[in-house]
């Protein structure tokens, strides 16, 4: 059973468990090649593939046309019609995304610790590549080029799979990857595109234990659920981002409002956006704190004590405290002290993103150790949760698991490491 | 439903998932205790258990004698009752662990690494605990404290389940840790034997995710098989040592001779033990290599060309390459140089510990650099695969898995991160 390396015609294919089988055998046979490429190699196949992104703009905006015309046939919203769309400055974008990653520093061979035991071997650390990344993805057909760059940089081969609604967009942009890769003289292999748009061979890579060692799954919260529900692989995920902002007592009022209204209104639709406002009931300027959300645009549903604050506060339900609304939408409750912040926390938060805001450094020290989140913030805007911001120079996505990579990843969370010993003849006793 | 703190007790459960999911619920709480607690009450916690130890020894035995004549009456092989059986000399075994793993640096709190990113937050990673660990373990009642007293030592809370065999054994051994816990002011259930030996408590742990964060498998290749298929929590652990030992052409004869009798024959059951000899059609001094481990009292198993060289060398078949013998046994191949010798060892390494013998630095170098396996030598025995040996104080297991942890883990496998981001009314523009 022979294809093509670069998968970007239609063809019959036996099985979607036979094509991923195919598959990840061809990417485990690259990763053991791109595993051992040099920086430079790497770093070529990236600015050669965004080179021929952009001599291939037309082509490509030809290919997302027809997803377009397909997508407005199909009745999808405006707001996916959006993510999925082309135009010239966003294959700039991509294309620069593309030049930024091959820049980043290659954590490859990276030594992590050494040391020389009683025993005499020379003991080192040292960082390499994960292996075979899926990553599964909706419409937004820049991930393409994203991921895909992310996990060759860290030395991985990829198996991407797209949604069905950017096939056309995402195969174009693979192209370019390819012929990055080709020009480099990186094997073609490294940055396979899944061809079926069959949901069954999403399923199939779920079940690829064995030839794929992480799933990164990209994209709405149904698509996270299945993944984590039925994977046998690995995932490396958030469900939700149920972000809360805690306003302690001895938080700076106005350092409250302008950190409370950037977290949720910034930009609401993204995972750190704030979820959640816990005022303490000691918090002195409280109503000014919840009056500047609702004059932002911003819906305020609170308990008792904080629709006594503001007659234009709803009502919340039991379910706003675990809800992730990525809209103008804030639940609020007031708190009795940092304990009660810290029990709500603990009942409600998603492990994704909390903060405290307040000068008390005791507090904030208390807040810090004891939220179990992945990240903790201490007098910032949650809306900081992004591997971009973090100086990751990019980011494959949020973990809120706790095994191998927490919080934002990006190249070192796509590696793992071996352990080298060097002897002189050296034998056990 | 309550149950006693201390498990020692027998009595009616519902069902082996409530008695999971109520332990689960009670570690998760006591995990956010001992995460927070000084490394001086961990220790003190381990030290008071090792005392508890030595002051209850007769019970101790008493209650080994019993799990010894149920194993005698059940027909337990002579090596299950060698592992099983317990004796003052190595109840002070015990005791001493557990003061070693006390007198460890506390990873918890570590700084792994900080910047200050443009946006001028002053951001840090920091080492945290995993959370909630499920040890599932056989015969050796000593997993009990081992395992226990590494979880405690990391900050986590533990759930241990020993095998039917040592019941009796491993709840006066936890017991004592119970009684640590207590006088150190921690949680009883920080550290929980499950009181059930229904194997439907194994299943129930092992789909308890959410519960418990990660499982260590500690036993025989049936064990390590059954957890690792019906798991739906991540595992640490590695089925399979088949440890290779490459005498490469410019091997020093007498060194390989040394390195590869040490390999096999120190210890033959441990999972460092090599398992195949790779021998270099270039190197000059095969045929007393091979007489070396003959003469040792090991069973070679060899190719053709390693059958001329000794004609006590028995026929070697293809499943042999994928052997785990554990035994006085080694299969034998002669390999046409390095090239060969990689092939060989990544079509047949379990990726735990695979060696090369040589004085060409070269081809030590690529050897290194290509076994992808958790861990690799040069000129030295595979016998060293081992945590103490490494310097890491003691081990949970060896990990043949390529996330999160890798090779031997001890107290940092144990651990995962947060981060802390410290602003100063920081938003995000």
């Amino acid at each position: 059973m022979i294809w093509p390396a670069a998968m970007n015609e239609h063809r019959t294919i036996p099985t979607p468990t036979a094509l991923i089988a195919d598959m990840g055998a061809r990417a485990r046979a690259a990763a053991a090649i791109v595993s051992q490429a040099s920086t430079a190699a790497k770093s070529a196949a990236l600015q050669h593939a965004a080179k021929a992104l952009r001599e291939t703009r037309d082509t490509i905006l030809s290919a997302n046309k027809d997803d377009m015309t397909r997508g407005t046939a199909n009745g999808l919203s405006p707001a996916l019609l959006d993510r999925l769309k082309l135009d010239p400055e966003r294959i700039e974008g991509i294309a620069g995304a593309l030049e930024s990653v091959a820049s980043l520093p290659d954590p490859v061979g990276e030594l992590i610790d050494s040391s020389t035991p009683p025993n005499g071997l020379e003991l080192s650390r040292v960082r390499i590549p994960l292996g075979v990344i899926g990553i599964i993805y909706e419409s937004r057909p820049n991930v393409t080029a994203d991921a895909g760059a992310l996990c060759l940089m860290a030395g991985n081969a990829a198996i991407l799979r797209g949604g069905s609604e950017a096939i056309e967009s995402s195969r174009a942009i693979h192209g370019c990857l390819v012929t990055g890769l080709r020009k480099a003289g990186l094997p073609e292999d490294a940055i396979q595109l899944v061809p079926t748009t069959d949901r069954e061979a999403v399923g199939a890579m779920l079940r690829a234990s064995g030839l794929i060692d992480i799933i990164v799954p990209r994209g709405g919260k149904g698509l996270v659920a299945r993944v984590q529900d039925e994977a046998r692989v690995p995932v490396l995920a958030h469900l939700d981002g149920i972000c809360h902002t805690y306003v302690h007592a001895a938080a700076e009022p106005e350092m409250a409002r302008s950190i409370a209204v950037n977290a949720k209104m910034r930009r609401t639709g993204i995972c750190g956006a704030m979820e959640t406002l816990l005022i303490d009931a000691q918090f002195p300027d409280a109503a000014a704190l919840v009056a500047a959300l609702i004059e932002a645009g911003c819906e305020v549903r609170g308990d008792e004590a904080v629709q006594a604050l503001d007659n234009r506060v709803v009502v919340v339900a039991a379910e706003d405290w675990d809800t992730e609304y990525l809209e103008p939408i804030v639940s609020a409750a007031m708190v009795e002290g940092l304990d009660a912040a810290l029990a709500h926390i603990a009942a409600h938060s998603s492990g994704h993103t909390d903060a405290i805001v307040t000068e008390d450094l005791d507090a904030a020290t208390r807040f810090l150790a004891t939220v179990d989140s992945a990240i903790v913030m201490h007098n910032a805007s949650s809306q900081f949760a992004d591997g971009g911001e973090f100086g990751l120079g990019a980011e494959i996505g949020i973990s809120t698991g706790r095994l191998h990579a927490r919080g934002p990843v990006a190249l070192e969370g796509l590696t793992t490491y071996k352990w080298i010993a060097r002897g002189k003849g050296n034998i056990r006793p």
